[in-house]
C-alpha cells in the first residue's frame, strides 16, 4: 500500500528509523557495561519491543497492567512495572508473578511494603520488589539522603517474602535541559545519586543487585554508567520533537509521525487548517522552555523528505490544527487535501491515541502494529 | 458494583448529571426556537446521543467520519459532519449520503465545492452542504464579509449536485471569555455575524434554510437565537472544569470525571502522587487565561462528596500526576492507596482517552457505555 492511500489522521512508524533506534541505544548500553531493558510504553507493541531488546536480555519495562499483561501473553518473561503499585492493584500482579520468570514491582512506602508482605504469606508467592527512588525529580521515589529510606531498604532486603531487585529511578529532571551538555549533567546526577545510595546500602550488609536508571535524554547522552547495572529509556524508539530540541537525538533520528490533511486555507489570513488535532497529536505544549511559542509539532511534506519551517502549528481543538505562516506562504503548495506529516511534540503521548501504526519503509506501507491500550 | 471495585484509572460518567444537562440544553433551546443538533464527539456513545436530542428531531453532528458511520448504523438517519471535508474522504461519504435522511457536509473552499460536484455527478448523488462561516473564531469557514463568500454560497444554492442547506459556524472564540458576559457578548455576535449573512444572502435571492450556531459557552448562556434555527453545542453534556471557570455552568453539573489511585505521598515535600497522567487526563492546559498556575483539574474525594481546594494537580506525565499540597495537607486523609475524582479540564479530551465509561448513580455503577475511537 502507497502512502497516498491511507486515510487521515494516521500515525507513521518508520521501520528504519525505529531499527536504528533500537541498535543504536542496544549498543550504547552494551558499550557502557549495563544491560537494557526498555521501557516499551511509548510504542505499546510487541514488533517494536522485540527490536528493543534485542542483543539484550529480554526484560523489558511497562507503565500500565495492561501493558504487563499484554506483553506476558507475548512470551516476554522479565517485566518490571515501574509505576509504584498500589494496594488496589496487588491481586492484579499475583498471577504475573507467579508465571513470568520475573516480574518486578516497585514501592517507596512502608504500608505498601506490609501490603506486599501480606498477600505474600497468603498467596505464598514471594514479590520481586526494586525501591523506587527519587533521584532529582521530585515526582515518586524515596529521598536516599533521609535515614527512613535506607531502613526501607532494609526491610525489603530481609522480608521472606519478597526478592529485594535493588533500587530504580527515573530522572525525569532531564527533560527540564536547554542542552546536551545539561542532559549530560542530569545523567551524571543520576548516575551518582544511585551508585552512592547503592553503596551505602551495600556498606549496611544489604545486598542491592540492581541500580537501575533510565530516561531517553540521559540514556542518549550519558557517557559514563559506572555504578548501574541497567537502564530504562523509553521514547528513543521513536524520540520526537522535544528530545530534537533538547539535543537527545537528530531531527532525522525520529520514527513516528501523524500524517494529516489540509482541509482549510485562508491566504487573506496567511494560514491554513488541518485535520488532526488534540485527539491525534496531544496537547503536549513541547519544549516550551526552550521556545514559549514552539506550537504543536513540526511540519513536513507528506513523504517526509521537506521540512517547513515557514510553518508553525500554533493551536490544536479536538479535531483541528491551526497552521500559521512564519512568513508569507506560497498557498499552491498547499491545496486543500494536500497532505503533512507532522513530528509530533511528544510521540508516547500521541502514539497512545492510535488504534494502529502503520509501518512505512521508502514510501510504502509495509505492515501494521498494533499498540495495547487502557491500564 | 460499587465504584470501590473499579480499577483505576477510570472514567466516571455521572447518570443523573448526563440527564440532567441533556435536558437543560434541550429545554434551552425549544425555549430560544432552534432545534437542537447536539456534537455527540464529547461523548462519542449512542446511549448519551440518544439522551441528547430527545424533545428534538434526532439530528446529530460529528467531529469524524468514525463517527459518522458508528451513529448511522446506531440507527440516527440525520448527520452533520462538521469538519470541512477532504477530496481524500469524499469517496466515504457517498454510501452515508445515499442512506440517511440527511448527511451532511461543510465546505468553505470552492476547490471543495468542485470535488463534491463532480463526485455527486458520477456517483448520482446529491451532497447536503452548508458552507462553514467564520464568525470569528478564525479557525475555519468563510469570512462573511469577502464578497467571495457569497459567491460560494451561491454556486452552492445554484448546482444540481448540491442540497445547500444553509450557513454554519463554530463560535470558538467563546472559549475565550473570562466570564458569563462575554460569553454572552460572543454568542451575540455569532448570532448577529450568522443572521447577517444569511439575510444578505436571501436579499441576494438565496434560499438559505438553515442558519447552524453553536459552542457550549454560547449556547449554555444565550438569551436570543433570532435569525438562528439550529444549534449543535457538545460539551455541555458532560461539562468540565474549564467550562465551570469561564461560566458556562456550576461545578456542580460536571458528568464527566475521572477516578484515581494515590500511589505516593511525600509529607516532606507536601505533595502526593496519583496513578493517573496525561493518558488519563490529556494535557490540555485548562482556563490559563484566568489562571496561569490553574493545573490540570480539580480534586475531589473518591465519592464526589468533597472538593479540595488545597490540592492543585500541577505536573502530568504519562502515567503520573504531580498534587502539590497549597497549603500544609493533612496526609492522613490520603493514605497510599485512598482514590481521589479528578474533574478534568476538558472532558471532550479526556474521555476520549477511555474505552469505556462506567454510569454511576448514587454510589453505584449502573452501567457501561463504550465510545467510538478514530477517525
Amino acid at each position: 500500500m502507497n502512502l497516498e492511500e491511507l486515510k487521515t489522521p494516521c500515525a507513521l512508524v518508520h521501520l528504519d528509523g525505529v531499527k536504528a533506534n533500537a541498535v543504536r541505544m542496544a549498543e550504547r548500553m552494551t558499550g557502557l557495561g549495563v544491560r537494557l531493558r526498555p521501557l516499551v510504553k511509548t510504542d505499546k507493541c510487541v514488533e517494536a519491543a522485540r527490536l528493543q531488546v534485542a542483543g539484550h536480555f529480554g526484560g523489558i519495562t511497562v507503565s500500565t497492567m495492561a501493558e504487563a499483561n499484554f506483553f506476558a501473553l507475548a512470551g516476554f518473561k522479565d517485566i518490571t512495572y515501574a509505576v509504584p503499585i498500589a494496594a488496589t492493584r496487588i491481586p492484579d500482579t499475583v498471577e504475573l508473578t507467579r508465571g513470568l520468570d520475573s516480574f518486578n514491582l516497585l514501592l517507596d512506602h512502608e504500608q505498601t511494603f506490609h501490603e506486599l508482605e501480606s498477600c505474600a504469606g497468603a498467596e505464598q508467592i514471594r514479590f520481586s520488589v526494586f525501591l523506587k527512588v527519587d533521584c532529582g525529580y521530585h515526582r515518586a521515589g524515596v529521598d536516599p539522603a533521609r535515614e527512613e529510606s535506607a531502613q526501607l531498604a532494609a526491610k525489603l532486603a530481609g522480608s521472606p517474602h519478597i526478592n529485594f531487585r535493588g533500587l530504580l529511578t527515573h530522572a525525569g529532571h532531564a527533560y527540564a535541559s536547554r542542552n546536551a551538555d545539561e542532559i549530560q549533567e542530569v545523567a551524571g546526577q543520576e548516575r551518582d545519586v544511585m551508585a552512592g545510595f547503592a553503596n551505602r546500602l551495600r556498606g549496611e550488609g544489604l545486598e542491592v543487585p540492581e541500580v537501575s536508571v533510565g530516561s531517553t535524554p540521559t540514556m542518549s547522552l550519558a557517557e559514563n554508567l559506572e555504578g548501574v547495572t541497567e537502564a530504562r529509556p523509553g521514547n528513543y524508539i521513536f524520540y520526537d520533537r522535544f528530545q530534537t530540541s533538547v539535543g537527545s537525538c537528530r531531527l532525522s533520528d525520529v520514527a513516528f509521525t501523524v500524517l494529516a490533511t489540509v482541509v482549510g486555507r485562508y491566504p487573506e489570513q496567511n494560514r491554513l487548517v488541518i485535520a488532526a488535532g488534540g485527539l491525534a497529536l496531544s496537547k503536549d505544549p513541547g519544549p516550551t522552555h526552550l521556545d514559549k511559542n514552539c506550537g504543536f509539532g513540526a511540519l513536513f511534506s507528506a513523504d517526509g523528505s521537506r521540512e517547513y519551517p515557514e510553518l508553525q502549528l500554533t493551536e490544536l481543538s479536538q479535531e483541528h490544527g491551526k497552521v500559521v505562516g512564519k512568513r508569507s506562504l506560497d498557498f499552491e503548495s498547499f491545496p486543500v487535501g494536500s497532505r503533512l506529516r507532522v513530528v509530533p511534540n511528544h510521540s508516547c503521548l500521541a502514539a497512545a491515541l492510535f488504534d494502529r501504526y502503520h509501518v512505512v519503509r521508502e514510501g510504502k506501507v509495509v505492515d501494521e502494529w498494533r499498540p495495547v491500550r487502557g491500564w
